[in-house]
């Protein structure tokens, strides 16, 4: 089982990005649950009928990153169904140490989606979360999720942003206790009602460059950024105000952590109360793969879940 | 109103630790909330009218620990109603910076506990919580409202023991995931039982030196020890296997970090999340105060409020 | 004895900060040391005769950053010599709360310097130093003790950068490995020279836009930037690139920490390890106050002491 | 080249330890530099020629702890030169993850001698350093290279102990500002008579139950204790007062970190700041094996490096 990454929705519409980075051809796609049905002889924490999924990010496992806890910003990174052949296949060959190995009482769905979900447990969990404040700034997928990861951890208040009303229904079905439809309001103001003082915490999720200005003016003095959005272009920053005399801690979130964040992610989902379920809004026959891609182009669906038949 | 802790009941039955540390006559108590009737001059941040509760260590505010976050182990503190007189009264003085304003929501009887709901915040909180599994070794009311605390902060899986049938039934109402009747049962083996590589973190909260044992030796090598019983006796420790060679680290806990722990467990509360009601058992006309203490000895009780009546 | 510092100047030239901030007539200063002559009945640390320094942030003490460990971002804060009246003067009137006191055998001029010092101490430890690269963007009088501060506390390997011959030689003194005169060279390329990975860490002490670019750009992945410097207009960074894709961690830094930076400050002066001396260039009456405004115009000058005379 | 741990000197008069875990024959040493001869087909980090170092702890690479940064805890490590063949020898076969590259210029008695410094960089730095004050309780080869550390990385003050007066002499040329021969002095008074409040930070490195006590009981309130001594029998301790009333942090240590010790040694080191050469007291050549062990024995040395000859 696959589900559809933004990145592939990139790929699939061969924008400047993908065509500056992908060499066709080129078989897409990351995220995914499957069954071992061979190991390699010097495979010792695996076996045929283990149900695995697997980080997205192959890194190089010696440099001074991968040797010290910070892969996720390894240099050398390849990435799984762009710069070499991914999941959207029926068997793939993936080493070892980019495996995890799934609980065998954990859902096929929830096991699929969690290349993606460690994105949101990153930005999270890269601070303090129980009993702080969030808002959550964009409201794709990953931000989405970040709402539940929040919750589920004890976040005390979680206010989300979108322009489309579809995601910020689905962002009160995952947990937030409001919403803002940027497009209407302002963010900044509206997040300020929400939190007077600003929030402990504020995750860009979007990378647009109104939500990284309005991240940094509504997280209370002292407060944490985490910035996950890509911005396409330069952003101008009133750095003096916003930042630096308001003390702020900015964690840059890319990936995730090999493998605390994984460790982590699965002992949330093994628990069940982590409520990340209502992401899931589509379950597709891998046959109507472009349908998919067609729904993440509109933004009318959380994950799109592909599915191979019988 | 206020309830009794434990405290109050060494006092109240003068045992040796109260007839060497209290001078009476002393007026008991120090968990409470209550309105403030009047303030000083330079008092800034209350006004009559507010709901406050009240941080039980008067700390001295200008030592090393006091000028540097640690003024919950100041060598001066001084603990009101043991130290200088407390609460179980119709008014007392209290200083500005021992109290703590309650949102105007708050039900009295959440407000009312926030003194020994700190300690299982502290003690919960040394540490990663989301994710992790939990052994709460020991299920007095700290210990209790430990289990709530953990649960609502994300943790995966919570083993608790005790000796009482009573408040390991409280227990589970607390959201422990399995109890252990360790008068019944080896602590260490259920414990393995529910986790085999060990638990994530184990929380000592009873002081009694088989559980103290038994809580370094279910923590998961690399995991973490919140100590917080206090044991009337030395204790024999296998501090090479149990405790150096698995890497453990150790954190001993007293008080409430003050103010980390309050804001904290504020916003906890005003969440709605932080499931702690259960363990409060009885609610008493002051009146009926030994009432209350008869029930703390026998252990059949979680924290007592003693109301006011009319 | 009082020591200069920029924003005195900034004051002292008029500019249009201080137009909108200060409130004339004012007791300039805030950087002093001080003997004790009288003390109020309720202080308790302080006595006549003690040699004492003073935290130049006057903060409200009851809102949530200052009781949560965080009162160098409290929104109340007054600024000594700039919002209230300063130490420009024979004997002035401090609150407790704000003072520090010395070990007696702290040079005068040392402890002194010790409020834009801690802003040095704070900016540096951050995060971790010890085996650490660090690039110093700016070598203002903070800059220059940032380099010393990294110094002692293990940093391996400092490069600085400035416009100006005179702070470069005072940073080498200082203990930096190497300096860039960034009039003359790239700072980027100069920098990625020295340590071609990036270095671990960045701090920017200039305010520059090109520099905080530079740090960002410098900062190896995973690295940390301190932000300290203030820049005067909104700065255009390529987030996407330099920040996110980078997973940098960066810290806003104001202030100093009360009173962690003071208690680590105070006890690094008190070893001797220190070797903060070098950036006191200048000694002078303070009837010559003008002179020193003068050099700080110029930057001709590390840090500038103002004594009385006899 | 190589050097003797105090491990060999165990296996080498096989004591009970040594019989109980050691199946001869036994290729004994884990201390080592030497050059690459040859490399594996999928070696991607090293080279003939480079001059690498070794981790000793065999690590499994798949388990919990190896995932997530704890690796020094792996419950299936295996010893080099204990478990396995190690390094008393002309060539040997290491894997690529156990193996350190060198920097061309560090010494190669530096470089040889990594596997107990990194032992001691664990234990110094397993929390906040500059600025802190330290005692050593143990000056075996590890101790005496923690005080160093310390030294190198901004402590504020540090006393040494132990029973034999070599080491104690040694202990001030690695840069203890004190020293106490518990043989003659009771170790807690001399401790407090050099801090009076109690040190920031005690290291706890000879495994001595009477050390271990006063490790607990020199620690200030809120400080912390660095646990690496191994001793040989329970210990009792008074863990009402010593330990959890002072709300102590306590860290048990254990190996190195993989390989964030070995990144921040490696840069020490470079930084020629690291003045820990003082520790290697005696150079051999590996035909004179039973002289070094026999000065271990008598603890009449420091560390003791063993040379081929030619």
């Amino acid at each position: 089982m696959t589900s559809i990454c933004g990145t592939d929705y990139h790929v699939f519409s061969w924008d400047r990005w993908s065509a500056g980075r992908v060499t066709p051809p080129r078989t897409m796609g990351h995220e995914f649950v499957g069954e071992v049905v061979a190991v390699g002889t010097d495979v010792r924490s695996l076996k045929p009928g283990d149900r695995v999924s697997g980080e997205s990010h192959r890194v190089c496992g010696v440099c001074l990153q991968c040797r010290t806890g910070q892969a996720h910003v390894c240099a050398d990174t390849r990435i799984f169904g762009v710069d070499i052949d991914g999941c959207f296949c029926e068997q793939v060959c993936i080493p070892e140490a980019s495996l995890w190995r799934n609980p065998s009482d954990l859902s096929l769905e929830l096991a699929c989606i969690q290349d993606p979900l460690g994105n949101a447990v990153h930005a999270v969990m890269a601070g303090d979360v129980a009993g702080r404040s969030f808002a959550v700034l964009g409201c794709g997928p990953i931000g989405l999720m970040a709402i539940a990861v929040a919750r589920a951890c004890g976040a005390a208040g979680i206010v989300a942003t979108d322009t489309r009303p579809y995601r910020l229904e689905l962002a009160t079905r995952m947990g937030a206790d409001a919403t803002v439809n940027v497009a209407e309001r302002d963010a900044e103001q509206a997040i300020l009602d929400f939190r007077p003082s600003g929030v402990d915490v504020a995750l860009e999720m979007s990378g647009a460059p109104p939500a990284i200005r309005a991240a940094f003016r509504v997280a209370r003095r002292g407060g944490r950024v985490s910035l996950m959005g890509i911005p396409s272009a330069p952003v101008e920053l009133d750095m003096a105000e916003d930042l630096v005399m308001k003390g702020l801690d900015i964690r840059c979130i890319v990936g995730r952590r090999l493998y605390e964040t994984w460790a982590t992610m699965s002992a949330l989902l093994a628990s069940g109360r982590l409520g990340v379920s209502p992401v899931i809004t589509h379950r597709l026959s891998w046959m109507r793969f472009a349908e998919g891609m067609d729904l993440m182009g509109k933004g009318l669906c959380g994950k799109v879940i592909l599915e191979m038949d019988g």
